[in-house]
């Protein structure tokens, strides 16, 4: 793709056409297996991509906080999920409360002490405020063991709050060789906390799991529903995880050279673009190649950002792109460059078509 | 300090007390040494700190994008100087032709090419812009070598360009033990440069260098300018890096502890808070401790970071905090948390008094 010419750089754009291929075929494939697709709305944040998700059948959206929420429900989305163990603050349980009244709302949980804060926050509104118990699959991060699933499920109940079932996130899908067994110990994890959630008399009917690196590879015998995100955008995580192929990334940061940087003979030529951490974000897992890649250029590294520099070494035995000249670069983690910008340029077949208001950025309360 | 009741999480809390000592302390260290101050307002983007900035006897600020430019000259601030080698495309141009209608503008340039294009783009506004050719001090990044100043400088004078100088940005000085040896290698590149201007006719009325690590390292006899940023604030990294105490940091994320995670016997214990990689932004260098620092709690290290976790190790023989308690989070990199937020909670001896916004957040063009 040519990035055309009414685009200056630093910018965000996103390929019409890939994504709205990479909507249709997760919404197929998970249909495929008998699940609901409830894609996690924080890697875009945009409204137009949402309504392309909900149209293409997706159960309702997933947030990672109130304010996401706020703006998809006031986008049009009626069917919500906070996959967050959410500290109910008086703000937080106010906000809660008004949301509640308008749409289908659901909030992680993870301690008996958060679902009480929660239920007793919301008063009266707790009944209309549905809990998933987050589990631990194996990512350590938030989520309680899936035997202690029940006593976090008594707690909300308790506190007014309707049980709807168990979550978890599994993060630790996102390394190379581990999509497989990750999601495996996330569907064992799913079971045995419906099984907690069933010895204490709570149907866990809602059995949530996925990510982009393991939603097709869910059997669709303990979850009910994944909630990828970044499958809709891809990134160079994915790729370089091979969960997606470059012809899948809806998504990349057009930049300019601005430098180039006279280097020892010998060793790889270097110049510098004009995308840094402030568009790309500085997520680098210690297995990634660098800190994003280029487009056109698969074996070109970027080894050091800065707030609006990237240095690239070209290991190319092509010709070194001249000062000025304009490349595309794919961020490592797609929800952080998204959540840099206040609009994107939509792009088909290398025109500008539109632009898009990233609706839900920075709403991180 | 206690964070104020109305400050729900995450959200920024800025001490205007420590801000306003941090401001006039550096600006009397720089006047002390004969130099001009061009604090980087890249660093917080925030009118209101400008305007303190200004009054503390700053000559102009320093800023990375035209768009910075725009917003700090709409607030009234009338010389901006764009340390950056900016790429002159016909958008940029014009915008830059708007500017420098209104306010002194100083623009940086690496390379010959950069200069005809930037001074042909800008026709007759040429002369009212000024550049400062970028050395490479030892970073590596952008700049020329210092011996090559002057190839530059003929370049930008033949394309209508007023040539003012030179600056480099010592970006080596972000590692232990290297602040020291890095400020010597500034003023020694600056030096140089401004001799191979002169060998070709060009006076380097302006030497431009400094950041926060090098800023009171300079000893004056090179340089006429320094550009430190981080400063007005502080950070995780200028923490550790000795290049601020605990009692001037001025920025901090208030969090909320959200989730406990069980750990096994004899490790250490392990909790989640509300502010992850969107709100403090995930740069973290290989020397430092961890994602950030608490700002109470000095032996606890931020492990690991997601878009909306931070997994805190807790290796303090004090209580662990518990579900609900309200912690304040030192980023490892403030002027990348600034850009996730689009307004800060102005605190003055624990009370709230006031919001201000972040008016050149995400102005990455």
């Amino acid at each position: 793709m040519t990035i055309p010419r009414e685009v200056d750089t630093p910018d965000i754009l996103i390929d019409l056409d890939i994504l709205e291929r990479n909507i249709t075929r997760m919404a197929a494939a998970v249909r495929e297996k008998g699940l609901a697709l409830r894609p996690h709305a924080k890697t875009h944040k945009i409204a137009e991509i949402a309504a392309r998700q909900m149209a293409a059948g997706a159960a309702g959206l997933t947030v990672a906080t109130i304010g996401e929420a706020e703006v998809f429900a006031a986008a049009g989305v009626d069917d919500l999920f906070i996959a967050y163990p959410l500290w109910s603050s008086p703000q937080k349980a106010e906000r809660l409360r008004r949301l509640a009244a308008t749409v289908k709302i659901a909030v992680g949980v993870d301690s008996a002490a958060g679902a009480s804060m929660l239920g007793n926050g919301l008063g009266s509104a707790a009944a209309n405020v549905s809990v998933l118990v987050e589990i631990d699959s194996g990512h350590h991060r938030s989520g309680v063991s899936p035997e202690a699933a029940s006593v976090v499920a008594a707690a909300a109940s308790r506190a007014g709050l309707h049980v709807a079932g168990v979550f978890t996130f599994p993060g630790h899908s996102y390394a190379p060789g581990m999509p497989a067994s990750a999601a495996a110990q996330e569907q064992q994890a799913l079971r045995q906390a419906a099984e907690s959630l069933a010895a204490a008399g709570f149907e866990a009917v809602r059995r949530s799991g996925g990510s982009t690196p393991t939603a097709l590879l869910t059997d669709g015998s303990a979850a009910t529903e994944v909630r990828p995100g970044v499958y809709v955008f891809g990134d160079a995580q994915q790729l370089e995880l091979g969960r997606c192929a470059v012809e899948d990334i809806a998504l990349t940061v057009a930049a300019t050279v601005v430098s180039h940087h006279v280097t020892a003979p010998g060793t790889p030529a270097r110049f510098i673009i004009d995308a840094g951490s402030k568009i790309l974000g500085s997520d680098r897992p210690a297995w990634a190649s660098g800190f994003g890649r280029l487009m056109d250029h698969p074996t070109a590294r970027i080894t050091a950002l800065s707030e609006h520099h990237a240095t690239v070494e070209w290991q190319d035995s092509g010709a070194l792109p001249g000062l000025g000249d304009r490349l595309r670069v794919i961020p490592n983690h797609v929800c952080l460059a998204i959540n840099l910008v206040d609009d994107v340029a939509v792009i088909r077949r290398g025109a500008l078509v539109d632009r898009w208001a990233v609706a839900a950025r920075g709403k991180n309360k």
